[in-house]
């Protein structure tokens, strides 16, 4: 804030006239506006926009205003990016793989297929290079990004038959979230199709749909696919986590005082704490309620997985020898990751499988 | 900035001497003291208190002023529970396990063994009970507690000679960190031993004291146990997480204005997710070292953990018979802890069980 403003905001030009001075507020109210790539019914993710408003009003005693737009409010879900980009709207939430499109290496912030769980992500972004790599690549989206959640390791997704070995991807219709996962399940045979959220549970049930992936037990009872396409697989080997970026405008975030900077910071931790912890609170919840629907909770085929890492392993190297900007952020990503999975092996592993045969 | 500056660099100053009312300040300072149970050398679990110190500042525009006091400092390590209680001190960070000897209760704000990993823990705490209850147990102690940081699962312990069933747990002469695990690892048959800090390696090395259990590879390299008790153990099975609490007295909580409580929470959950990442990220660097110096890294037989697992239970059971607020919290924990095992099965064990078997 400048000192004219500060000067004009507090009203003091008139009062000064008639010689008396207003109390001086520390910083002048701040209003922006977020867009998020999320609408209100998934509640988690959208939570994350709804908490960090929250605490930036109570940390500043009001003066640092955040409104909150679900997707399509403002902008749609996938306009967001060329909104902040231009500055018109100084926030998104989103979740960066869904602008591939754009460049590949978008998809290194939220999440790769093969990549980190929640928190080797989270280690990497916060302790690693990730959050430094990333926001060197998103300053040239004119933006700056911070925590904005996880979603832990994804389910993969409905279908209407098992899924038994490869031969039954061939052809298999499928709707896919974002990021690269539409190129590798093309790879192993499968027809990734587009089509609107709000039409896929009657594709499903009309069969122009042979399967669809969305997130995990908590969004996905919402929608009933259980109904139509009972074959619930996991893992979601193309999200081992998903993990919400907010982005800021440079410019705008370059106006922004020191303190409301350092708020900012802190609120998107709280809420990327918070949305983590609900999705893992209401999984297990929801997973009970599918089960007692009937859902049929399988694994993917080992052959299936390996026929997956296979196809991804190679659309790497297709981005290495092509992306510039993939190839360095991969490298950092993929070393750390080595570190990471030798040692969850260990002592993390080990308890959690421990843990996974006990009655309590 | 402070009104004298806000008003000196809007030029005001001659207007004021003239006769004209002061500003008046949005929050004035406060001085509030931090004293951890925890040395610098343990630099991720002392840099909570730091990272929670400079962002209190930062958002506050220095107005919010947290010195922060490394064990022994202002009062010894364990005795930070009491001068919070009284209100001498405002606030601690301490792994509330410390405490089992004032009341067992005190264990499940920090982890129990056989307990939550730290994503789970985190769940419990924020979106089910666990703070909430456990700031009803701590509301007893003049206390209100907050998000302090995760280690994850630490491992077993340094061992002289191997553990290779029950039988070697006999008589065995083990140093242990806090908690139940002590009376556990008594029924077990070994023979907890209380040592300073600063003696283990010499105890080890004499062979006054067999093993000794310290946290994980990055602050147990530092120690170089592995030169006199070079079997290493995991999982720390009594350890699945140790979530350091944040504790501040009640009347110094209710007594601070709204903007900086929400300042304060926000920059514990941002300490809280920057020790977890420290940790994951530090860990394996050292375990690679650990294994070049000859570390003997490997895993509790199935019999040990089996026995533990059992005397564990046997514990826990003497204590819902006895210890009322333990049983009330101990049920909500264990309920909760039954849904994440269930989820944590799917998804994410199938994901990270697959991803330990990859070369990446």
């Amino acid at each position: 804030m400048d000192r004219r403003s500060l000067v004009r905001s507090a009203g003091l030009a008139s009062v000064l006239a008639a010689g008396v001075a207003p109390a001086v507020h520390a910083q002048a109210t701040i209003r922006w506006r977020l867009a998020s790539s999320f609408p209100k019914s998934l509640d988690t993710l959208w939570g994350v926009s709804e908490t960090l408003s929250k605490k930036l009003s109570e940390m500043s005693g009001g003066k640092f205003q955040l409104s909150v737009h679900p997707a399509g409010e403002l902008v749609p879900a996938f306009g967001v990016i060329d909104v902040v980009q231009k500055g018109s709207i100084e926030v998104t939430h989103t979740a960066p793989y869904y602008f591939t499109g754009k460049d590949t290496t978008f998809a290194l912030a939220s999440g790769i297929p093969f990549g980190f769980n929640a928190r080797q992500m989270s280690a990497w972004m916060i302790q690693g290079n990730g959050r430094k790599l990333m926001n060197e690549f998103f300053a040239t989206y004119d933006m700056v990004s911070f925590d904005g959640g996880h979603t832990g390791t994804q389910m993969g997704g409905w279908y209407r038959k098992p899924i038994k070995s490869l031969a039954d991807l061939k052809g298999l219709k499928i709707r896919l979230g974002g990021g690269l996962v539409g190129e590798i399940m093309s790879k192993l045979g499968a027809v990734p199709q587009s089509i609107p959220g709000g039409e896929i549970y009657v594709a499903l049930e009309k069969g122009t749909l042979d399967a669809v992936e969305w997130i995990g037990p908590h969004d996905d009872l919402k929608l009933g696919f259980y109904k139509v396409a009972p074959h619930y697989y996991y893992p979601g080997w193309w999200e081992g986590d998903a993990h919400g970026n907010i982005l800021v405008n440079t410019k705008a975030w370059g106006s922004l005082p020191a303190e409301y900077k350092a708020m900012f910071e802190s609120a998107c931790a709280y809420a990327s704490k918070e949305a983590l912890a609900k999705y893992d609170a209401l999984n297990p919840v929801a997973l009970k309620q599918l089960a007692a629907n009937r859902a049929q909770i399988q694994a993917f085929p080992q052959s299936v997985m390996d026929a997956a890492f296979k196809a991804t392993m190679e659309v790497y190297a297709d981005l290495d020898a092509k992306n510039p900007a993939w190839r360095k952020i991969y490298a950092d990503m993929r070393a750390f990751q080595r570190d990471q999975l030798l040692w969850f092996r260990f002592a993390e592993s080990r308890y959690d499988q421990y843990m996974a045969t006990r009655k309590l």
